[in-house]
């Protein structure tokens, strides 16, 4: 199975341990995006998975394909070009204190990506699943474009559209607002992850519950057949508590909730959520099983340093069968 | 607001992470003292922070008003000349083991300071706080001479003092007692952070609570206005409880009581509980809210590697208003 | 007082922290082994202790036993020759993700060694203990035909002897069963660490009870004296409760449960505890002050990084006696 | 084009810069072998390089496909089984002191590979070149037999061979020996690296000068068309001269000598060159340039750390036109 | 004295030691720019050393101010404001490998700088020197305002001022040419370091030697005393040559001929010189001697990672008086 | 063959790489002392060598003996005590970059060493050799004291005595001059080293060349047979050229001249020197090959990071008979 991926690629850098900016003076590498993390989980499962990006055309661009494909994504489809590459500074927190983002993204080489830079059709052909997030759709209008294309492709091809329609105010300077954008691209999905408050503020959709919610929000837009979302209670930057809700428009599957403590990073595990989902209801033909899944794999992803989940099915399973005690394998 | 400390900075070399000093083959490096990291602490909050102290006039030495430097603390005051730099090797504990000290600080270039090595007049004019420790009364008469010209011109000019009157036996080798030295010092005091055996050991002042015996000390020493202490529950290396009192006299303010887990670094925390304090008393005309910053400010350095504070104001607001679920800063 | 183990000593590598074979770049170098990692406690405790071994005549094979030397242990015994340097890859793991090794010690320097290699009656000339494990009579039968010489001599000259009789079905290559193997090895044993289960298992020796299991061994086995096995509770990667039990032919002494959090390495717990027992056996004369020695010792090794415990007899005395508060020694 | 390589990719471990065996605690991990890295060389060219090798089905050896595919090797063709990891282990000198190779390659997955693991007509279809070395040949029959499936199939489909001769005494343990084993491999061959004392040695072929005994071989093996050789003077670890001759059968084409001086890593030069004048070969209608262009190749690996050449076409030409300045490029 | 400089800062980030971009993980962090580096030089050279410049007002921006100040710079003049950190991101090559730059400082908060950011007139009052350089007027309009507007109010106050007029034809893309730029500006200089092929370019002022081309230059602006350049011989990465030469308009002082071998970091060589030269002019009374000593100090800088010099006075003038000899000080 | 060895061992904390103070906050820790570097050297050539000194009796003095005995040399003659541990802070420099020393070791455990503490009777019963040098006579009297104790001890047990002269002007602080102290040191000598200078500064013996004067050296002293000198040109940091000289009354032997470049760590080197030429001493009946050996592993240690020379027999002989090619040891 194929699974395709869209989104900007950063590096991420980041002080060693829980170190503080004004202290470190060095930085550890990862490269990470919402989008292109699900790939690499996907691939980390045994999925083939291909992330569409765009980067500038120097050595740092190349070693990010190079980090992808390092983790089995297929890197044939990424464009090279003008523009930078987008960075991001993550300072981790512990107990108390919070980690903290400076985004430096602006002007990419992804955001000047153009609609016939990509070439949907025979990229999606054969493919198996489709996912976006709403971070691609704020980058800039060319970026929106090409999503756009992707999606309405991928629909004319059959292939199952996926997103995660985080919604971050701070993006979204290209003249747009996400109440214009976010209806057409949404109206192409098949699974769509987020919260009742953002259905109602993206698409004026509104619930009193996750369920009616989702059921409004599958009225609007008739291709969706699921909504899922996550539910975090933050005890500490170090101890944290998750579970997650499904909706296929009958029933709400609920998952187990998962105690994490210590959390080694927790960049990257909503979309380690999502991958874990997506190989569930690709591969599983049980809905619950699916979000026990989905929910373990963004639990482990929080042992694991960078923005990418490198857990194994077999770990997942582990963990999703309810066995946390994390044993050593000999 | 100009705040003037006082006192030695050692080199503070320690095993990276939570290795033992029998496997490790490298030491990282910072720079601490009990009065600096007041200062330092204040200098990230936005205060003048200046630290006075005498540092061996070769690499090191220059190296340890660097790091002051770049931690925005002034360092025009300091003197350099013979001796040698103040060590400490710390071995980090975690769980069940204690982290341990070994102090090398005989002989330093600060314990050989004398009282005409420091211009007090001119340091303290227009100051707003000045801060000392018993560390320093401990380690040399010069060291204990120069501390009272100082406290002395402090309340000459009208400039409130703060102590932490800290009591190590094992210092106090120049042939003096601290019952002969420090009652002179404290008389000076508006603030005084100190135990009730502490206060009776030292002074002869007793109480059988905190109250009364910070009442007996202001009675002794009616420069004394404010009265503190941290109470601290030692569950683990790596877990602790912390909260503070605080007495003006009339009423005892009690904090609440920060659950700290995992702790990343324990030095210190004393010195951002006094630096917190002194930023509240200088700038909240509240003395619940001076309290609670204090200890958040004390929680949060438990995060931070090095004998420093290095939180924001923000932060710590965040922190004494209760909120401790270190949720992720984009 | 003189100790003697026996076993293979393994180069053991892992990734930095608790980072991923798939992500490191580097790899951490410990060498332990389940005998040797005992003769290192028992030379941190203060007594002698020689290890015997055989590792392969390079520079790796020096290191090993430099690295034995570092830690006080006497390495006059070691023979050096052909074959490899065993190997393990240790991935740590954290929270719910278990740690993993890799095992690649076929074919070692140790595995062909020989009886006439070792000449036991010198070696074990006025030594107070001698300590072995099923892991050597596992790997090939020279390994165990010298460690039935090692064992017939040691009850020759007086000397007690103890086992771990652990046992790993994926070891036992050479063509004998543990069935057929290790019975004549624990016959002249004094102490026997094991569970019931495995007292079945390889010795057909039943019973339902901790307790009814150790009589029925020591029925079998006229030399053995005490019986004991550590039970684990694991809660997570980063966190375990531990205890022990000793039965002497007539009493189960129970040691207190250590509650464990957070775990640096767990590897080389259970010799740190069979390591402490030796010593409480051999310098208390209270088998409940011995246990509890035991198992402070194992409790305060899941904080030290690699397979040996660092501890001093002065921190488990501390904990043993519980004082579990991990506050700051200066 | 697309170049296919075959042979074991072996875990290099290293003590960091130039540290030794005895006083390290860490090593650095990269990931080589002769012929993959030509296929990193090559993709770093920009050609389509795929490796085939056979690597334990354990994490280790999924990192070792990811390290080839991080380098834009395609690792598709790879297969998993039983078997360890082949290492080595790599102290590096400087100056006076040599570099040593500690080897630990026995037993690997790569050496238990048969023929009817790899399907060469798929693989080799539409190939463009051919590269193994010796070493595959000496390791087993089983990679030995597979070898020489995979040439006799490149003949088949008129795909160029390439082959280093390499030729290590203390492999060749299986049986065979390499008189016996090597003529049938290199009589498919386009292009021989070899001396003219290893043409003797292993194929009786004899000629006083690096011509004459080339013409040899090419009578002894009528489809050589190509025999190359590096001479490398060692005036120190730190400090090397390297130069190389290309005979078409005709005319004997040398290089410019380089003077390289400081090296950082010895380690894989050799392939470097190969892979250098394999692309020149495939790419320039001019030996001259094809023979500088793989010196310069070369030349530029030893400043690179690691067993492969990660430099561009543009680096290597800048060198091989004589530019050795090594100008800051901004 | 007191010394001031003007421009912009960047993050430098660069792999350890000479390892490539696509092999790395971490990042080595400095800051460093060209003005900024002359600024610390001084500093070192016990010099007051005021840098004036504007960063973005987060974590990464204090950073870089603690950074200037740890090496003793006045950051009391630094502006915070919007617009992000500039960075550069460093390759360091050996031997014939080059090292390698790849700029990201596009939108910078220092290019967004206006002239009302700064109070030029309180910031040069007591100033002994102002030093500027042809990358701020290439940045942005407002960048080139504010400089016109230090100029001048420096030639006002009387404070001899220096430039590096470094061309780089990449930056410069505000609209405006150096010509139309640059004439200004070097009007109201002291001191000018340039070469004669950028005079002709810049000013349109030539000569065939260096003298003539300086005493053209000092015709068209009559406040230039001082012209020098610097000559560099690259005959590998890690070996280069380096001498000056300056003008007075009556003789040519050259320097002896520095032989650097090897190379630690070659970044702000030119800047160390510019430091060396103008602590020269304003402390010694002859000019040959202040040229040695730039040299001396440039020379020098190549041996000490990152972009500022931290030598010391003492190591300068052993150097610069022909000691090369590197000898053990204790 | 027994050795023994008596003086103090620092920690000597150094800058990873070339750093300076001013920028490091990492130090890599190496332990040594000119008397112990020899016995590791001895220990690395198989001798068996004992080291005498005192420690402090604490986690790092215990350390210090971990670093001994890993390298093979016999600890059990160590006293531990009160006292600090000595250290030394190194900056190692680069080309025109002088390394730098800070020595801290004034008050440590071992110059409180009195001559009761050590029983040189049985130490040195059975010795091949004993070894000092002129730092610990300089120290404190009690180290004088404990010295001279131990060279009568030695000459009265015939063992052959060696000293590296070497006079450092400011240690001597106990009130006792070289010359009041030296000469009864050494008249108990077999091998000292020296040059002329230092014979007349502090023997009063003069001669004009190094023949004479060692003959003069050698009247005055019947007891000593061999005079030896090494000769260090120091072309830069990086780059030294080293020999050796050695008179025996009749014949001075000159070693070959050894070109050093690059140095990896300059420290330790006069003593692998004189390690070696022990070695030669006491192993071959051949003085020019004792002194080619001492050369070649004093070269060889120039190649190798901290203050002990890690080199084997067979590596100090390929140097010494002329291999200087450092060609890869597969």
């Amino acid at each position: 199975m194929k699974i395709v991926t869209f989104g900007e690629v950063m590096l991420r850098l980041s002080p060693p341990g829980v170190e503080r900016f004004a202290q470190t003076d060095t930085l550890d590498m990862h490269f990470g995006g919402t989008e292109a993390n699900v790939a690499v989980s996907l691939a980390q499962f045994g999925l083939q998975a291909a992330h569409v990006t765009r980067f500038p055309d120097h050595a740092l661009g190349r070693a990010a394909s190079g980090y992808l494909r390092k983790y089995a994504v297929d890197t044939q489809h990424i464009r090279y070009g003008d523009g930078r590459l987008g960075l991001y500074f993550l300072e981790t927190g512990a107990g108390s204190r919070a980690s903290r983002i400076i985004y430096d993204r602006v002007n990419s080489a992804f955001a000047r990506i153009r609609p016939d830079d990509i070439d949907w059709e025979s990229i999606l052909a054969g493919a198996s699943w489709f996912h976006w997030t709403g971070i691609t759709s704020a980058l800039s209008q060319g970026a929106a474009d090409c999503l756009l294309a992707g999606i309405q492709t991928a629909n004319r091809l059959g292939v199952p559209v996926s997103t995660d329609i985080v919604y971050r105010s701070n993006l979204w300077q290209y003249g747009r607002t996400p109440q214009e954008i976010m209806p057409a691209l949404t109206a192409g999905c098949t699974l769509v992850l987020g919260s009742k408050n953002l259905f109602s503020e993206l698409y004026g959709v509104v619930g009193s519950t996750f369920q009616e919610s989702g059921r409004a929000l599958m009225k609007r837009f008739p291709n969706v057949r699921y909504v899922t979302d996550t539910k975090r209670k933050s005890i500490s930057a170090s101890h944290n508590q998750l579970s997650a809700k499904l909706f296929d428009g009958e029933t709400v599957y609920k998952s187990r909730i998962h105690d994490i403590n210590p959390i080694t990073d927790r960049i990257g595990t909503g979309d380690a959520y999502m991958a874990g989902l997506i190989y569930g209801l690709l591969t599983f033909n049980d809905l619950q099983r699916a979000i026990e899944f989905g929910t373990a794999a963004s639990a482990l992803k929080h042992t694991i340093s960078g923005d990418v989940n490198l857990s194994t099915i077999a770990e997942v399973e582990t963990l999703a069968s309810g066995d946390t005690s994390g044993k050593l394998k000999r």
